[in-house]
Order: structure tokens, then sequence, then C-alpha cells
């Protein structure tokens, strides 16, 4: 396979590669050859009772998940736990539309769900790690969508759980927004239903989705407050063309685009025929509900509904300037926050 | 002039037009034969203090401001009040990109400003109308930013002031969704650097408008309490293609756009070096700022800033599950608060 300009290691790090076999999806197709690319740190102990999974969150990979939430000394610790870091399928590293072969390659990628994903990553940890417990599955935004299907799916498995300023079901606003990033990107004359020649042909669509990303993923008190100046820009417009736009730049918009129809369409309700009381009441997990105050994508209210549909959580919003963008970690005090709620989580039994 | 397919007395009603001469513009430029479009309804009495000046709001026209506000046994009365509804320059029916000719033509029309309006609005009630007092300039959205502009600009004429979702100053977060609006609009291929053949043209850039208006103009309440179904559509996706995709389609971009960068440079304190403060003691009216609590352009928290800068200000936020667009008037609750507060500003002094 020829290496992407973007999705590789010496951009994300390493990772292994696990070829899990054909995936059945629940859109009835078959993703042939689904492939997992799986971070691990730290040891599994005697007991085996020690995992953590944590999936990654949109447009994001293993790196940033490792560089915001693992570290010797902080809550998720390798010296103590077996740390499992999956890339979500279609971010670039696990199975993507760009690395697929035949007629499910690139635009003719296969739609996937939350649930496929959670399907891949069980096959993962029971038939490849060999786990028949995780001691927390966590995630931030779209990985604590995984997570929420994982305590709802295996319930038996997961003996906690923590949703980082994410939910149990997209909200309608999500959706909007959610369509409009999808339009934006297809409406890219050079995005050519799929067969773009390279992302920088879809430049016009990409630099759309970063405003979108920008209005949503922060907050109007992180441009009122002027939090972009803690990063080094003097003006909202230097943040937006110096920072946003290059960062999302390079990323392939087929798999933005299956990331946004699996994080549009998230719903642990699937599998209880929509009553979301029926699906949280399954969850048997110690649970940590951990929205973002200034969040726009989840805002607490949203996520306060969640928790109160499950037996044993606990709900703290916390505040962040950044909105839901805290989860890239620029925001120290948040992040403090944050790691003292999971160590006492992990602290419980 | 050919008549254009959307902004003609057919769809907007009867209005007048003005021609009130050569303008000079903030820019430095010019702008040829400045003429406003204008509503006049109700009679000047004796004493000619009677006068309620109401300049629109973005894409508006003073049909929907006619519509909204204004009617017998309301508030804003004709039976005792002269009313002014002035469309704002580049909304389609005052001076606009598509109905000037020679240079200042569509893409090159001038870059206007609130003061421009201002400017322009002034001399036609001064010169044109012959009056010296009005009894109140109101305004939602920009038509606030132009009668905030008004009242600190020519204190001893604005006796009454009452500023709906709208604020002095454009907010940090405000001019990233404009900048996101406008990229929107400027990158559609079929654009052509504002050269574009017809509206339909640039249909992909008005929709990804369309979406981002619906996603800032409305409210997350809006979507999750389903409010859109009083409005007759089952579904999200229904009302964004079947009320907020049509609504703008017919449009002029270039006519957008020059709203969206006089919207994007509101600053009343342009005229007192930046010093918002030192703008806003300046007015002298009796003030109502009445922001809309679910408005994500224009939040209470940055209206009530501005009305503590006011001497003589009522602040109050009215809840409206429709947000920004609450001033569509849709929203019959919404509505009536609004016209007991501005009957309630009328009766005083």
């Amino acid at each position: 396979m020829t290496q992407h300009p973007y999705y590789n290691p010496q951009i994300h790090g390493a990772y292994e590669r696990f070829n899990i076999g054909d995936l059945p999806l629940a859109c009835g197709e078959t993703l042939r050859d689904c492939t997992l690319a799986v971070v691990t740190l730290g040891q599994l102990n005697a007991a085996r009772d020690n995992a953590i999974l944590i999936p990654t969150w949109y447009s994001g990979t293993s790196k940033v998940i490792q560089d915001v939430f693992v570290g010797a000394g902080r809550a998720i610790d390798p010296q103590k736990y077996f740390i499992i870091i999956v890339n979500q399928l279609g971010n670039g590293l696990s199975s993507s539309p760009h690395d697929t072969v035949g007629p499910q390659a690139r635009a003719g990628f296969a739609k996937i769900t939350i649930a496929d994903d959670v399907s891949a990553q069980h096959r993962l940890v029971t038939e490849r790690l060999g786990l028949s417990q995780l001691a927390l599955v966590m995630g931030g935004s779209m990985g604590a969508q995984q997570a929420y299907e994982w305590a709802v799916r295996y319930p038996a498995m997961v003996q906690r759980l923590a949703a980082i300023a994410g939910s149990a079901r997209t909200s309608q606003i999500n959706q909007v927004i959610a369509d409009a990033i999808i339009h934006g990107l297809r409406s890219d004359p050079g995005f050519k239903a799929g067969n773009y020649v390279s992302s920088s042909a879809v430049s016009e669509g990409l630099e759309q989705h970063a405003r979108l990303m920008t209005l949503h993923g922060l907050s109007a008190e992180f441009f009122e407050q002027q939090h972009y100046k803690s990063l080094g820009f003097d003006t909202v417009a230097g943040f937006v063309e110096g920072f946003m736009i290059p960062y999302f730049a390079p990323m392939d918009p087929n798999a933005l685009i299956t990331m946004l129809e699996k994080w549009r369409g998230a719903d642990v309700s699937h599998s209880c025929a929509g009553d979301l009381r029926a699906a949280l009441g399954r969850i048997t997990a110690r649970t940590l509900v951990l929205p973002i105050s200034q969040d726009e994508f989840f805002p607490p209210s949203i996520c306060l509904a969640d928790a109160q549909l499950i037996a044993n959580a606990r709900f703290k919003a916390l505040d962040s300037p950044f909105g839901h963008l805290g989860l890239f970690g620029a925001d120290a005090h948040w992040l403090q926050q944050v790691d003292a709620e999971l160590a006492a989580l992990l602290d419980q039994p």
C-alpha cells in the first residue's frame, strides 16, 4: 500500500494494525479485511482486569488521545493499566476510504455506524487480546458515543464508563451541524462525488469544514475573551486561518464524511427500538458523565438527560472557554479536573 | 431598470424610492445616486414629534418589518405614529449591487457600513421628511445595530431607542460566523467573483448560507423540542430543505455579502476611537435593550454589557425557542411581550 501523506506513523506515531477479518455492518454490507489501528500502552496484569479501552473522536487519531489523557502519574497511567487506544473506522488509520481497494474504495466506502465500530472493537478485545473484562471504557465526543454503545451492548464486560463531552444519542441540532459540514465538503466542485484527485483539490470544502468546526467546536466565550491569544494568535481571523484551516487541510474528505455520517446517526437506542430509556437502563457500569459547560455540540442539558437514565452515574459539567475543543487539551485547568474525576472513578470498585 | 425576480413590489409590497443624492461613505468612496426604499405608515402630527424610524435587518425588507411589528391596536400603531421603515443599503430594495450601474455595479459595489446607512437615513429624515425629532428609533438584529448608531451619533434627535436581538458592536463569534457564511458564498464556483449569471448559478453557496443561518439563527431548543413541527415540517431535514433553503435561494449573493460585511464590522465606537463606553455614554434616549435568551448571534450577556453602558436603559431578556429568528414573528408569545415592552417605552416621556 502506498503511504498517505497524512495518515501514517510519521505524523500520528507508531500503531499496530490488526486485521480482524470481514465485518458485517449494520447497513447490510460487509467490510472486507476490517483493520483496526491500535496503540497499546502498559501491561495486562495477571488477573487480566486492568484494561482500559479508549476509542478516538472525530478526525483525531490515537496520538491526540495519548497526548491528552495518558501519562505516568496521571489517572490513565500505563504503569497501572493496560491501555488500548483504538482508532475509529474511517479515521484514516483504521480501515478507511483511502486505503480500501475494490468496490468499497474511496467514494464506495461502506456506511459505518458507531455500532459497527463497537462490533469491531469487541472482536479485537475478546478474540485478539483475549479479554473478557474492561476496567474502563472511556472517550471524548464520538469516543464517548462508542463508549456508551459498549456499555449498552456489553454491560457485563464494561466495569466503568466515562463519557466526556459526548452523548448517547446525537441531538437534532448536531444533525443539522453535520449536514451543513457534509454539504460544505460535497458541494466543492473538486470533490467530484468523492473521486477527487487529492485533499488539496477540495481545499475550499475543507476550509468551509474548518470554519464550521471553529464555530461549533469552540465557544462564544473563547472568542469574546480572546483565548486564541493564548495559542499565539492576535486576531480571530489569524486563528482561523493560521490554526483551524491548516489543521484540517491535509485530511481526507471521504474519511471526514464517513465519520460525520457515523456521528450524525449515533444512537445507542438502535437495539431497543429507539427507546433511549431502555437502552441506557441496560448499563451496569459505574458511570461518569462529564460534559463541558460551554460545549455547543454536546451541551450539558443533553448529557444530563443521559445521566438521569443510567443507574449508577455521576454527572459533572466542567467549565472550559475552549468549549468542545477543550478535548484538545490546551486548557490545563479543565484537564486537571478531568484527571481528578477519572482517578476517582477508577478508585471505586 | 429591469425588474429583479425577487427584489420588487410584487414580492415585498409597495415602497417609495427616495434618491438622496451622492453619499460619501466611510470607506472613502461615494455611493452615486444613493436611493432608499421606504415605507411610511400613519400621519405626522402637528407637533411633528410622533415619528418612529425602523431600519431593516439582515436579508429582510420593509415587508417583514411591517408584518411583524406594525398594526392598529399594537405598540407600533399607524393610527398614533408616523412610521418610517427604511430598507438598509444593499438589501435589494434600497441601492444595491444588482441595481447599480457603472463601476459600482454588482461585484464593484462599495463597501457599506452601518454608519453609512445611518448617514443616508439621517439625510432622508431631516432633508426629505423635514423631521428634527424621532419619538423612537427601533430595530431587530442589524436594525438594532442601526438604531444604536442613530442614538450615539444623533442623541439630541433620538428620544427613545429600542434594540431588539442586536448589539452595539458585533461580537467576535459573530465575526467568525459572518466569515464562514461569506466563504460559503464566495467559494461556490458559480459565484465567479461576484459576476455570476443568476442567483441559481450560486445555488450551492446559497444552500450553505441557508444551513448556516439555520444553525445560528435558531436555537438548540428549537430542534430538540421539534418546534419545526409547528411550522408544518415533520423532520429537521424537511424544515431545512423545505423552508430555510428555499427562503434564501432567490436572494442576490452580492447583496447578502454587502450586508454580511456591514454586520461583521458594526461598531458604534468607530466615532470614539474604539471606546464602547464613551460611545454608548453619548446616548440620551430612553433605551430598551431586548435580547432573546436563546439568541446565538446576540446572546443576552453581550446585550447586557451594552445596557450597562447606557444611562437610561431597561434590559429584559425574553424567552423564545426560535432563538434569533424569533424576529420572524412565528412565536406569538415572544411577540406579545415585545409589544408590551415597546408600548411601555412609548408611554414614558
